[in-house]
């Protein structure tokens, strides 16, 4: 890819992405794929005011091996210099910046049950400080071509052509392939609002998504909760956009309310493993029966993490003009192909979807219906029949989407 | 490089250079350039019996980055999680690789002041916790091509070429292109054992050092002090190789006692800059005057980084036959370098070298004369006519060097 646009990227992400303010500090987590475009983001950062900028780098190979090699006890260890680093972020509430580029299947074949014990025993130590960070700093999630992700992706391509064929696709459904990105995102930002103001007007009471694939749910929503979409603010005041790309319209549902089944339009990698073909059923809003060709263990193991891992965190609506959903490719990477459907997810809700969730207890949250987790898992539902209808609290029914598309 | 080859190198390092003892934990500290040979050393550390196995991604241009763009104090911090990791390595006593592969000149040009500075302020927190681990721990310093350095040293090559012919030099100056890089060791140890009886029979008590080029340095040893070479062992039993390669008889001279001027042979590489054509005048063992074509400020800060920096802390001497000086290569890089001369250091000595070292306090072995400092820099001095006398407890006149090689 080109340096030049590279860089443009690379201040966005730094400037619109978690729009780094001065004197703050930023934590960059980065897989080895893309070495020189981390150090020019670590470059913006600075340029945008950064007073550190610290880089984790991890690699997916090696968490393989750890996952193998180290006892359960190990693994489930959080060390003391870790738990410290958690603390250290929950004090000094940095940017982080997440650039994923992993092989969506890198960690097939490893010891399921062991690795979800593990993070289950780790998240224990780890939620209650990360939950006294949120909505208080910026985040974004990002992407930049992986070599064995574009294989994935491109086969018939050599690496390097699929490397590039990636980035490509990348920097167009981030729209950051064009002249001035950071306006680009100022002009989508502004869509997305609107978009979220005709939703947020409707007085949506529950969502009702048909498909000829068998879906058949009902999804409610509470009366406090609203439709937001693109950039947020913290509870600072600081503007960000915690995901690039970002084309949904999301909200938080009621927990305890989802009945029926649904299926999965697209596969779904999550820890590394990819799930194919499957289905959820929910009953009083639980993910009573799951079934899967593939990956079903995992799926499993999933909705098992905790109590609330098996209630919906989110509902999303995705308009069908997206640039992902044009480029036709199947990224089998949750940040780009929850942008290019209607998607759902397991798991922690968003108490930012709450009107002035700040004057809430957590009990208060959680009590409104707002589902909590350690993990929170898109996974995708739009289907080209996809109907969407809306039951709104006045009674009416609205048609949000037929045929795949806003009605 | 043929990844057999590679992974006989990894087991080198997991079983001979640290030898992971069952249920030890391991720290590697490596470069981006060789990710696969990381991955390789962290499974070979695992089958090796390790518990848990840290890799520490590094990046010299974003340390170029952090040095720029963070103020004199932020570069100052030892932030708490980086401080409870030293704790953490203090109590658990991991072993510890260090993969170099760095440009020798990746950090030219940065500001040396405010790097001296923060490193100074940095050491006053970590020396403490370290000076607890010494001899108590295994370590192995070994080497692995970065394209940077491989283009330094064969401007001519390809790239790729030119990492590969990097490969070819490590391994051979390793012992570690045969067939049975363990049991080349094994003997490489056994030839220099014989080597140090030899010289530790002599009761050495200065060493005087004369060449062409100007140099005429005496070096007082100490009586309690033996020569030592490759492997050596923990304080709990544990034989291991600190250098991989190693072929110099080293020990740690007496302080105070320096006369002369010695003039380098080699370039050297500190702080990721390089120091050319220099020489160092010692006047009661400590250098009063440092000369460089190049990098003389570097070299001024560097033995001014504590009160112990501007005395020696070492005297090696290494035997012309070394595969690295027989491959006539310029490394650039100390621990290629240092073992295809003749070499001393400036800064901390070696409390392994005094016979029976557990018995004193760390004020007898300051006393004894024994140097103390932040840093420890080996230099080459080693010429094609360099001449080395030993003069003995018991009056006798030995040489030791003549030409260059042993007499």
């Amino acid at each position: 890819m080109k340096k030049t646009t590279m860089r443009k990227y690379a201040r966005l992400l730094a400037r619109k992405g978690v729009n780094v303010q001065k004197g703050q500090e930023v934590f960059i987590t980065a897989e080895l794929d893309q070495p020189e475009f981390v150090r020019m983001l670590t470059e913006e950062c600075y340029r945008a005011g950064a007073a550190r900028v610290v880089v984790d780098w991890s690699d997916s190979t090696l968490t393989r091996l750890h996952i193998r090699h180290r006892s359960l006890k190990v693994l489930s260890e959080l060390t003391s210099y870790e738990l410290e680093k958690w603390k250290y972020q929950a004090d000094k509430l940095p940017c982080r910046i997440y650039l994923v580029s992993e092989d969506p299947d890198a960690l097939a074949g490893v010891d399921v049950r062991k690795l979800a014990q593990s993070q289950q025993a780790k998240m224990k130590v780890i939620k209650p400080i990360r939950d006294t960070m949120e909505n208080r700093y910026q985040w974004c999630i990002a992407a930049v071509p992986g070599e064995a992700w574009a294989k994935k992706l491109f086969p018939n391509l050599t690496r390097r052509a699929a490397t590039e064929r990636l980035w490509e696709a990348i920097l167009r459904g981030a729209r950051a392939d064009g002249e001035d990105p950071m306006a680009a995102w100022d002009a989508h930002n502004e869509a997305l609002a609107k978009r979220c103001e005709y939703l947020n007007g409707l007085g949506i009471r529950e969502l009702h998504y048909t498909a000829s694939n068998g879906t058949d749910l009902r999804v409610g929503l509470m009366e406090g909760s609203v439709f937001m979409a693109g950039g947020e603010y913290t509870e600072q005041g600081v503007y960000y956009n915690p995901n690039i790309p970002s084309e949904e319209a999301f909200t938080t549902p009621k927990r305890g309310c989802a009945e029926g089944i649904v299926y999965a339009s697209m596969p779904l990698s999550y820890n590394g493993q990819l799930i194919e073909n499957f289905s959820v059923r929910f009953e009083g809003g639980r993910a009573t029966e799951v079934k899967a060709e593939k990956g079903e263990e995992v799926l499993s193991e999933m909705i098992a993490m905790d109590e609330g891992a098996a209630y919906l965190g989110e509902v999303a609506l995705v308009p069908y003009d997206s640039p992902i959903r044009e480029s036709g490719i199947l990224f089998y990477n949750t940040l780009f192909d929850e942008n290019a459907a209607c998607h759902l997810a397991l798991g922690r809700g968003f108490t930012g979807c709450l009107r002035d969730y700040g004057k809430y207890t957590q009990e208060q949250i959680a009590e409104m219906g707002v589902n909590d987790s350690i993990i929170h898992v898109d996974f995708m539902i739009g289907t080209s029949d996809l109907t969407v209808t809306a039951l709104c609290q006045d009674g009416r029914e609205v048609p949000i989407f037929k045929n795949g598309t806003w009605a």
